[in-house]
């Protein structure tokens, strides 16, 4: 990948440059959605024990930005599918997410403290807890499918999507990747090792969003192709800007540790490529998702600017 | 459950009364199937970084009884099925079932360092991968469900009732419960709280074998209950054979440390029953189990050896 720097959003950004909202209209509603989704999703009964459920909702009640759900929903609205029949899928992506992140926190993984602001969830809850809450959110994303996404065939194709993305090969695959580059001759570490992890780590759920929610919409073969690619690029792009965010941004609008990248001497995007190489590279990438919704014939101004905010962001 | 001494299985112990041999002939030509099964299924694409596709290996492939999965294969058998086709869910469980080891042996959870008789998993390859192997693993099961069970309805009700018996209200719920236990006031542990922490820590996963090969067999509902009822004895009167094997087993045949419960003052069938009592509740178990196969006009016989091992048994 050599791109040229590229800068196609001017129009989007407000006077100060770190603090751009491109989020339309439609979106903080379908977020609501989303929030009481989650929350009926997470009302377990008597039979799970009171601390594990209240371990489980402290990480997934949170807030964070829902951008795994919300791309499953306006992936199947924009194949002209109905979003409430997207939703299980929405609930289960960010179950699995949430799951990742507190075992990602973990003292045995990134070690972390602080998560959208507040104490992680072994710190709050302690490490037993938290690896239970954590492989309960996994089991329950597959549970939800199961349960909720009415057609079978659906169902199936959604949990097949859903276990390959998250899984050995995909998620899983890549925060063991990102363990060992940590340990890693820096010799054999580049650009390549450097994308295929984060591919792995953060890009196949965000592509699975996309596929899950044209999946519902029984998309055609084109449009599921064009919503995979929409997916792959803005996997990347967002992952570079959490490295640049990592660089140039606050621990307050984070809401978790900065510059733990540098400190740790991490494999990452500036490290590789430069700060003004890897922002033109993630602009690069935004505006070949935005091209790849050209063969939708309906309203894409809610895909193109997630597809911008991923880069555009200061949180 | 207030039961009388009963001792109905003179005739299946050998001379040697801890060494007894009850799976007949058919049960052990299965048992290879079953391990080329996980074999084949743990050899991952080459996305999978190699040292945690070792490390699920590691654990996967490491013997064991294999309980669950030939439950299942009978279950499916005895309803008329096709056993090949409940191999995908005779694996699934298997893969469930190593996950929560390889969890429950963390450091953070029971702490052990030995497992079937060698280093633990995280001894062998670090607790960050040891907890990516868990993970890899649990979601491994439901790609594998959703990826060889043909019928799509298959596939979905296996995905529910392994995500219900290994999830928040099934095996990670009764964890925790028991995990709490272990702190709680011993005022308020009883039989009833030891069987309930049972019941979803190990009742749950081995029911769900006798559930999931049933459904693949397009089993009445007459045989499903039947079936289930038979899992739900087996899996209580396993649990206490473990209690009795941790009092009275040696860790040479057991492949692990033994006496734990006592050293830890954990709640236990012994401690709250004693030896004879506990020992003797588990044989009626074993009974009821046999008991509901009556229905069935095939040949039990496997069935019923697998309920009396899950008590006759040294390790």
């Amino acid at each position: 990948m050599q791109v040229k720097p590229v800068c196609i959003f001017h129009r989007h950004r407000t006077e100060n440059e770190n603090s751009v909202h491109v989020f339309p209209a439609p979106i903080p509603e379908w977020r609501s959605q989303i929030e009481q989704a989650l929350d009926h999703a997470s009302k377990f009964s008597a039979d799970c024990p009171p601390r594990l459920q209240e371990s489980i909702r402290y990480s997934l009640l949170a807030g964070g930005k829902r951008l795994r759900p919300l791309l499953a929903l306006l992936s199947c609205e924009i194949c002209g599918g109905d979003i409430s029949r997207a939703m299980p899928a929405a609930c289960a992506l960010e179950m699995i997410h949430t799951y990742s992140l507190i075992h990602d926190d973990l003292p045995a993984m990134d070690d972390d403290d602080l998560r959208r602001g507040r104490p992680t969830n072994h710190v709050q809850f302690g490490e037993a807890t938290a690896i239970l809450a954590g492989d309960g959110l996994l089991t329950h994303a597959f549970f939800w499918l199961s349960t909720r996404v009415n057609d079978p065939k659906h169902a199936v194709a959604c949990t097949h999507e859903l276990a390959i993305a998250s899984g050995i090969t995909g998620m899983v695959g890549g925060q063991q990747a990102d363990l060992e580059a940590e340990t890693a001759d820096p010799e054999t570490l580049n650009l390549e090792v450097l994308q295929e992890i984060h591919r792995r780590k953060t890009g196949c759920l965000i592509r699975c969003a996309m596929r899950m929610g044209a999946l519902i919409a029984n998309a055609t073969s084109v449009q599921l192709d064009a919503l995979t690619y929409y997916g792959e690029c803005i996997g990347l792009a967002f992952q570079i800007a959490d490295d640049l965010l990592d660089v140039t941004g606050s621990a307050e609008k984070m809401g978790k540790q900065v510059a733990k990248d540098t400190q740790h001497k991490k494999l990452t995007f500036p490290s590789q490529l430069g700060l003004d190489e890897s922002q033109s590279q993630a602009e690069q990438l935004v505006k070949e998702a935005i091209s790849a919704l050209k063969i939708f014939p309906g309203n894409t101004a809610a895909l193109e600017a997630i597809a911008m905010y991923s880069v555009f962001r200061d949180h």
